[in-house]
């Protein structure tokens, strides 16, 4: 029992425009695979980017950002104690923060304590995973294999909706559909293309999309709606005219540019 | 006394079709340059990439991988000794994995300690390096700037050789035309382009195609032959199209998923 | 008051031919979100880029380079005693390095101590950075947002010559227009796209090309004006061409590909 969304819907579009005219700045700690790529389409939709975990920078930037995501991948380079006082910092400013729950319940044992900690102490606006990890996070007993869903999105429905509502954040599964739910609500928004999982990166940035779409203050559940209809139309789009997933990666940056840039007259 | 191999040379043709239906997964520690490009290339060809050096998560990863590698450069980021661990726990593991001696010969002492470490307690199922550093690490002297290349990979042939032999890797050298032994039979793998050279992390994918082609369980030396007669034929196909190194790398990719996606009807 | 420059004004085409000939040695340090295209940009004009804070490294790296760069977002994962280290070696050796002062005047006080520092202890070659940096480095009061500027590079010009006046370096300012001086001249390189600004490291980029300018040891004016006025080109070309800011990113690196290439025969 879900609500269909995609691109032109009137508040998808006007969450958009609102990126643009607030340019605001959005701050992340992801992984350094990934941190280009999640730069770049901040900056596509007109958003300002500032990435990584330098200790000493991390409480200002928290602060002075509109919008936050915390990749658990980060902790590749990033201590959990450092993504603990972000959250924490983000948390205690009033800083809308996104948690991207990346390899929780794949069997790493240090990702799945820090995720219930941030949980706990600093509950996010939003959470966005894949199906695994969403149902790890609520409970289940889904696994990864290395960040591949092996679950369904549509089978994570019901625990995105439980997590929902035990957290107060919106949940959003990325699938071949995404499925979007603040525990009363579940939108469905349709689109994307098989190679945005041939892109490494690509899903993490739909973190960092939702982040810049909550920073002007857009209600929670339309801006995350909105983050995962724009970079869906905008693969869509780029399948169209890409040979294969390098042509592809860059395409998308390029649509996303036009779908920004013909807002912002 | 080599034998020439290129695509479509039906048993490289083979080992990529495994990739794509074993969808492995395989983990990496190399360093933040080139781990976007890396991955990116592994799942082209169909595997399924992990990279980075989350302390916690080097030995859970190294177990549950079919194919491992690990490029000397992550000591940018990464300890010696989580690099030993992630090879240790590997061969442990009976996990395929593959050394890419980066900067060994090139006067950084740590780097060249490590190496002879990393042969001595864990022998990899392949090493692939420039010819300067095959020399170098078969005990010859030659000396690279920075990453690139100062001897010719005729030159390093019988390091090569020497090295396959010792260590009972399959040794592979990259350069114009490649070579790749297991200490009796030589293969030399033309094709390729200049501008591989010119992308940064382009020649260290190699050692992340490597730990693909080998993580089905195909012959390590015909996997080793695979890898480099892929990417050479790629490159070439690229260059055809390209204008200079931008679009190349993009193309690459491309090229990459053409290969992939038409062995997988 | 300002004398205007672009290309193919010939002391411009000379230092870029002078950076083929030599392709030298440039090390940077800097972060993992712009690490891989400024690698890219350094190979596309001919140098020979190494990248990355391996403590065992930086000072064999910093000795044997003919330029270094060190950009303060560098301290995403490498120590202010790192980066110190690395502008002592270079300094004591004699190898021309530039400061990209990322951050300074935005609030991070780590930051602005440790390039007060660097600039007392080991004067750079040259210093790039925009307009808000480059105030706050010569003790004006501008704040950044993130790594924007919110000054305009013309503000910033009085500021920029008594800078280099009190360094000795040679101090570049990043906009629309850009400006380049050594305390005395002022040189103004028009060009460029606003793209550059939505393309995560492009505009750090011109570090590291300053780097592989002053490398084959041109006059540092002119070098730093050269990569400038290189880039600027590459980019207004580029811009032609592409349709967002995915195709832009590569056909900056094209352009400079067939720039580089149309010199070295």
């Amino acid at each position: 029992m879900s609500t269909e969304i995609r691109w032109p819907e009137p508040y998808v579009v006007d969450a958009l425009r609102a990126v643009g005219e607030a340019s605001p700045l959005v701050f992340g700690l992801t992984n350094y695979i990934t941190a280009g790529l999640n730069a770049n389409m901040v900056l596509a939709v007109g958003g300002s980017p500032a990435i990584g975990g330098n200790p000493a920078a991390v409480e200002p930037l928290a602060t002075a950002a509109s919008g936050v995501w915390i990749n658990l991948a980060a902790m590749v380079t990033d201590s959990p104690e450092l993504l603990l006082r972000t959250a924490r910092t983000a948390h205690a400013a009033g800083t809308r923060w996104v948690l991207d729950p990346v390899t929780v319940g794949g069997g790493i044992q240090v990702s799945d304590d820090l995720a219930a900690q941030l949980l706990a102490e600093s509950p996010p606006t939003a959470i966005r995973g894949n199906a695994s990890e969403v149902i790890a996070l609520a409970g289940g007993g889904a696994t990864s294999k290395g960040v591949d869903a092996t679950a369904t999105p549509e089978a994570a429905v019901p625990y995105a909706e439980k997590l929902a509502q035990r957290t107060g954040s919106v949940v959003a599964i990325s699938g071949p559909t995404d499925y979007v739910t603040d525990g009363r609500e579940v939108i469905s928004v349709p689109g994307g293309h098989p190679w945005l999982t041939k892109v490494t990166g690509a899903g993490c940035s739909l973190g960092a999309l939702v982040a810049a779409c909550l920073a002007p203050g857009t209600d929670p559940l339309r801006a995350t709606v909105a983050a995962h209809a724009v970079l869906a139309v905008a693969a869509e789009r780029a399948a169209e005219q890409a040979r294969g997933t390098g042509t592809f990666a860059a395409f998308v940056l390029d649509e996303l540019t036009i779908l920004a840039e013909g807002l912002s007259t």
